[in-house]
């Protein structure tokens, strides 16, 4: 039968690669809004196409769409994926096409790509999966499990509105394992495969005139006060300066590290099988950067990436920042930052660590303004989606390399935490520059992405028994 | 004759007023352009309506307005002034009117106002310049000087190409003083005079990823991997911290403060006579600002307001600043930045300190991309263009707070350095949020200052002989 639903994906290939660069044109950028009501029912129209119930259930921002197909089979799949995409404002003048124009370009050493914001991450392996089902279905199977969808539209946005969905929608959403499907590979074709992710924390930081000091009437003043008013660009900034070694590698807030886990027997084997494969110098050079922070390579520098918790500048502003020159002490000045949390760290404590060591050095009046955050997830090799996932690979003649879990976040916790379901994510494939100009992914590898994921359904269904 | 002339100021202040709106009805931003060749053509038809020769003189960037009127006598005046103003870019939220609509508001404890950017910084002064001498010739009068004028279009930029100016046009420039109007009136009616201005160098700090770490491919990476890659926007975070003790009093680049010179014996008689009269707090409240960085009042708060050096964040800005999140590592991050220099500081030696300090602490990989620059320049109670000055707002009952210089900055020493000329600048008058939203200026003000304009001129000629 999968051989049957692999010719059909190839056989059909072009219309396939059709739905989906339509389904890439639709804007859907959760930070300002733009498309996210006409995604959203694109996505709903999708899940009643293929014979399920499909609903836009709204939240305080972006609906998520529920849906259910019953297959008739004992097995049900939580499928979550995600319809929202990151901005593209700023970055107008570097994209060499139209972000949401589903052009398909030759990229250097890549071939054939589709060069689209979203692509990658995530709605081009979110149509990839309906395609998959339709192919399923039309190649004459049955789906091998229920599936029940949840796709969110505030992944970009730190899934601000998913846990309370999940908790007023606990009774729609039993199901015996969680899958979201990514295109694993990377330029070279090896499958990098993660058995979790990092958590995040995600404010803002704001500066403003007040009782210490600074304009404090919402306005900036004129330049040539800054010898006697004090600042709230400067202090801002010396605020942060606090909060990091000059060298970068070491955050200076009290209690950073106290919750870090001691990494477990199961991560360091997974670690000493990764390390003679793993590498760094690769993934640095197509993010062109010339160097790590750490003199290190191996078992070492990953623990670093994997096991450190980060406090980042996402973003800073304040004053003029236009063309030419105004002199002005600026009103306000704003951090966007954001700490990702590795085992076992928790929000709460880290948002109250940040609050703390802004008190304590003499930083009471600057605003943390919470955006939103969720925890770390872990799941390990035993478990039957990754059994699954892992089969899947090796039947693509493909030894994955295998990492206890990924650099970024995702709020897998409700699968692991909250409904206490095994998961797993991955699928073949490769993409790349997410969250930058030029997101792409190469046309060879989405097709094979359908077909992992038409395998990836089948042994699910064994392993579940 | 000055009577004369006043009475015709009063019996024509409606047609002077709405000059004076349709003259501020037209956008002229250096930052961006906009509105430049419209603004330079209006400055010099209204040259020519007076009987002048007048010329719109191409700089690198924005031209200089030169003209001259031949009143047939001795002495001639050089009139500089400015049709440039500030950005709105960013207020459009903050204003109560459209910002080049010239309105009228009554402001709450002012009266009357023509709210408008660049009513009050500068070109309210520079087109009642030309309406007294509208006025002197319509009341049967000769003008008591000749006038040069010189008139730029990037006094917010720095005035950068100024000095090439005046070096290339020092033949059409010759006259026995210099003199630039300005509403030196506070709130209160008081008349606050200044002998001189501080000087200013403008940069940008730059830093971008290369050979030390951070993103060096020009665009953003995903900020999981803040973990091993430095970031730009901490680099330049850490390194603008070095600057800068916490309290901002105090500037910590290695020699910033070697070169101020020891305040004069006229400058220590200007600030035993100013302490009395001069009232912190009211300007400290107008700008609403809580504090001052001192506990200190009188002549020792004065002294640090007028004596110290600068360095001043006027904007920062890096990665995200839109709405939502977006995590990034951003490749780049910038500060636009300017020190205000008091005597005996000069630009070349504070850009070298600057350049040797971020080397000194490891940061030689931030550019410093330099802006502009003019040095200071004082005079004292003894020349005749002060002295005439000081004369008229006598004969207008007014004691003035003279002052040693003035906090902000002007290219004033082409006239006392380049061109070897007493300078003044001032005239009756109020207005206020210069460089900030809703900049206002009484219409009170703007006829007393026409009249102060009027008996200056008279009273500059014979200080003249």
């Amino acid at each position: 039968m999968i051989e049957r639903v692999h010719r059909h994906i190839d056989e059909h290939w072009p219309a396939h690669l059709e739905a989906t660069r339509a389904f890439l044109r639709q804007p859907s950028i959760s930070g300002d809004g733009a498309g996210m009501p006409e995604m959203a029912a694109l996505v709903r129209e999708r899940i009643e196409a293929l014979g399920g119930r499909a609903e836009v259930v709204p939240t305080p921002l972006h609906p998520v769409v529920w849906g259910h197909i019953d297959a008739g089979k004992p097995r049900t799949l939580l499928y979550y994926g995600m319809y929202d995409v990151q901005p593209v404002v700023g970055e107008e003048r570097d994209w060499i096409v139209e972000p949401f124009a589903g052009e398909i370009r030759d990229l250097p050493g890549l071939g054939e790509c589709v060069v689209n914001r979203g692509v990658t991450n995530q709605k081009g392996p979110l149509i990839g999966f309906f395609n998959v089902l339709e192919a399923i279905r039309a190649a004459g199977g049955e789906l091998p499990l229920n599936v029940t969808f949840m796709i969110e539209g505030e992944e970009e946005l730190g899934s601000r509105n998913l846990p309370g969905f999940v908790r007023d929608h606990r009774d729609r959403l039993g199901a015996d394992a969680a899958f979201f499907s990514m295109y694993n590979q990377d330029r070279d074709g090896k499958v990098v495969s993660y058995l979790g992710v990092k958590g995040i924390l995600f404010f803002e930081l704001i500066a403003r005139g007040g009782e210490w000091g600074g304009p404090a009437g919402g306005r900036a003043v004129h330049g040539s006060n800054a010898v006697w008013y004090a600042s709230p660009a400067w202090r801002l900034v010396q605020a942060l300066a606090t909060m990091l070694t000059p060298d970068q590698k070491h955050i200076t807030i009290d209690g950073f590290y106290d919750d870090v886990a001691t990494i477990s027997p199961h991560d360091e084997a997974l670690l000493a099988r990764l390390a003679p494969t793993f590498d760094a110098a690769t993934r640095r050079e197509a993010d062109d950067v010339r160097r790590f922070k750490y003199d290190l390579d191996g078992v070492p520098l990953l623990k670093k990436y994997l096991y450190q918790p980060t406090l980042n500048i996402d973003g800073i502003i304040a004053g003029h920042t236009g063309e030419g020159t105004k002199t002005i002490v600026p009103f306000e000045a704003r951090a966007k930052v954001d700490i990702r949390m590795v085992p076992d760290q928790q929000p709460d404590r880290m948002l109250d660590l940040v609050r703390r060591h802004l008190d304590r050095h003499g930083y009471a009046d600057i605003e943390i303004k919470f955006e939103d955050a969720y925890k770390w997830a872990k799941t390990t090799v035993d478990n039957p989606a990754v059994r699954a996932l892992l089969r899947t690979y090796g039947e693509f003649g493909i030894e994955p390399e295998l990492w206890p879990h990924l650099g970024g976040s995702a709020p897998f916790y409700l699968f692991s935490d909250v409904l206490g379901i095994p998961f797993a994510f991955g699928g073949l494939g490769h993409g790349g520059r997410v969250h930058s100009p030029n997101e792409y992914a190469t046309v060879a590898g989405m097709r094979l992405h359908e077909k992992s994921i038409a395998t990836f359904l089948y042994r699910l269904a064994e392993e579940l028994g």
